[in-house]
């Protein structure tokens, strides 16, 4: 039997941010996706977030979205599938968290070590627990992977029980699946621990591995996508961080977005968050679920969150640009 | 300021044990290798592990191989090259780390929790630094991927700088790639600090993602493989581990294996072990490399490794089964 007494001081507790990149940090939508293209856009994105890790004020966890790149996979498994048996959706987002963590990851640390900054950033594999009684489940949503013809659909209806989606624009048929909420980040309190230990985390890629638990009380793989802002938020909730920051490709939430009344929101309480969205201002695709988010985190927490540009990030924290959403 | 003190006592320390396993472990090599198969061989592990884990006095760290999975990912890649870029061996790595880490941790995870065990695992993502002036990268020895006609492998060569060996059965060629010697595990000091913290880690998949430093003093990929159980061996001495046990299917080593004068080994010195190594009694497919890693294990730390089945595990360790070989 050994005793230790072990003596040390903090400084002032560091501010937990979340902070949620979005799909064109990774992936330009305009790119085909090549590694080098991947590679550069990840470089561009680990630049522009060093002034957030230089901030000795902060503790900064990352979360990213997956969705083009589950998209490719899920047409890599298509194409194979005479050869390879395909991998349910739930592998195939733990497939995107390791491809898009070690891109990210090595992206921020080589952004480190230039900078001489002796941050150590870590990738976590994250399942995230779903309720299976989520309605989300009766009313499957999320469309994924390729589009396929009449006749190709038929063929997969044969051995499996998928639903499918005709486009309206007519480019074929699509694969829908349910986006149920987020109830619980399963490593939430390996993250916490990491945290504590100055690792700059990055987790819950791809809004993370959907999973339940059945009868037996046994974790099992989901065939859903989980949103990647709804999972942050839930993060942030479960972690009580101080801040949750949302970054998109605009500045900021609008309401009449793109209209001639077109108005910038910089500075919203609950109500008035809440009543916008109610008003439809958000659009399902894309401000939607941000503000959703933003909102859980809000009320779940009573801390705010900011939704922004990666570009006017700094300024945001600074009060002076972006959407805060506070109590 | 805030000033802690922080008294604790410690158990006589627990012995860190790096265990390997076998391919065979996660995917049965007869299997199709469906997710219902998959899920059912890792449920099969994880129950034949549990003696080890529910032992208090071993700290254990799994790593795994991933030779089937990377394979079927590459004709993955290949069938879908005209739809989606084709992704770089090493992030290929990183993404069946993701797969494998999910479905071996939630076979470990759900057999904890049947048996009412505390601990909880989680897989994290590892490179593992290499050398660019490895010998391995003017001798590539290791096939990778699907077979290939002449004909597209000339294709192939148009826009690729891969080497193609052709298959001695006339099955076709196959792309060729180095499997370089690991260097160091990138993430030693992070698995270090989460053994501290009693979670059970799966690290190290498939050998761990090859990197190397660049002259601009940057990590980067590298398409390469690294064998499993040379990284496996390469992290015990790094976390000066007291035990490195390589799983595989045989109970122990042999020499004139599978001759009518074939001999159980079952205690080593180094040397011992490395005069059987190099008479050529071990295989370069398989055993070869396993001893190899035992070999340079202890040489690196002095302490023992044991190669033997899963089945053999818990008796090997009592000491009356598998090969055992020490200083």
């Amino acid at each position: 039997m050994i005793y230790y007494i072990n003596l040390f001081y903090m400084e002032d507790k560091k501010e937990l941010l979340i902070v949620a990149l979005g799909g064109n940090a990774l992936l330009d939508s305009k790119s085909k996706g090549t590694i080098e293209e991947r590679e550069a856009a990840a470089a561009i994105t680990a630049e522009q977030l060093m002034p957030l890790f230089q901030n000795t004020r902060y503790s900064v966890i990352l979360t990213h979205g997956n969705g083009p790149q589950v998209g490719n996979l899920l047409i890599q498994n298509e194409e194979a599938s005479s050869k390879v048996p395909p991998m349910p959706l739930d592998v195939c987002v733990a497939e995107t968290q390791g491809e898009i963590g070690f891109i990210l990851q090595k992206a921020l640390q080589n952004t480190f070590n230039k900078h001489g900054m002796k941050n150590v950033t870590l990738t976590l594999l994250t399942q995230v627990l779903v309720d299976e009684n989520d309605p989300a489940f009766s009313d499957l949503s999320k469309p994924v992977g390729p589009y396929y013809t009449k006749e190709q659909t038929l063929e997969i209806l044969k051995t499996k029980d998928w639903k499918f989606r005709e486009d309206p624009a007519g480019k074929g048929y699509r694969r829908v699946v349910a986006s149920p909420k987020p109830v619980k980040i399963m490593q939430a309190g390996i993250i916490s621990d990491l945290v504590a230990r100055d690792y700059s985390v990055i987790a819950v890629g791809g809004g993370g591995i959907p999973v339940w638990i059945s009868e037996e009380n046994e974790i099992r793989g989901m065939e859903a996508v989980i949103d990647k802002d709804l999972a942050s938020a839930q993060l942030a909730a479960d972690l009580k961080a101080d801040k949750l920051i949302i970054l998109t490709n605009v500045e900021c939430c609008y309401i009449n977005f793109k209209k001639s009344n077109q108005i910038e929101l910089r500075d919203l309480n609950l109500d008035e968050a809440q009543t916008y969205f109610d008003q439809g201002h958000f659009s399902a695709g894309s401000m939607g679920p941000k503000v959703q988010a933003a909102l859980e985190f809000v009320q779940n927490t009573g801390n705010t969150a900011i939704i922004t540009s990666i570009e006017k990030l700094n300024e945001a924290l600074e009060g002076s640009a972006g959407t805060i959403i506070h109590q």
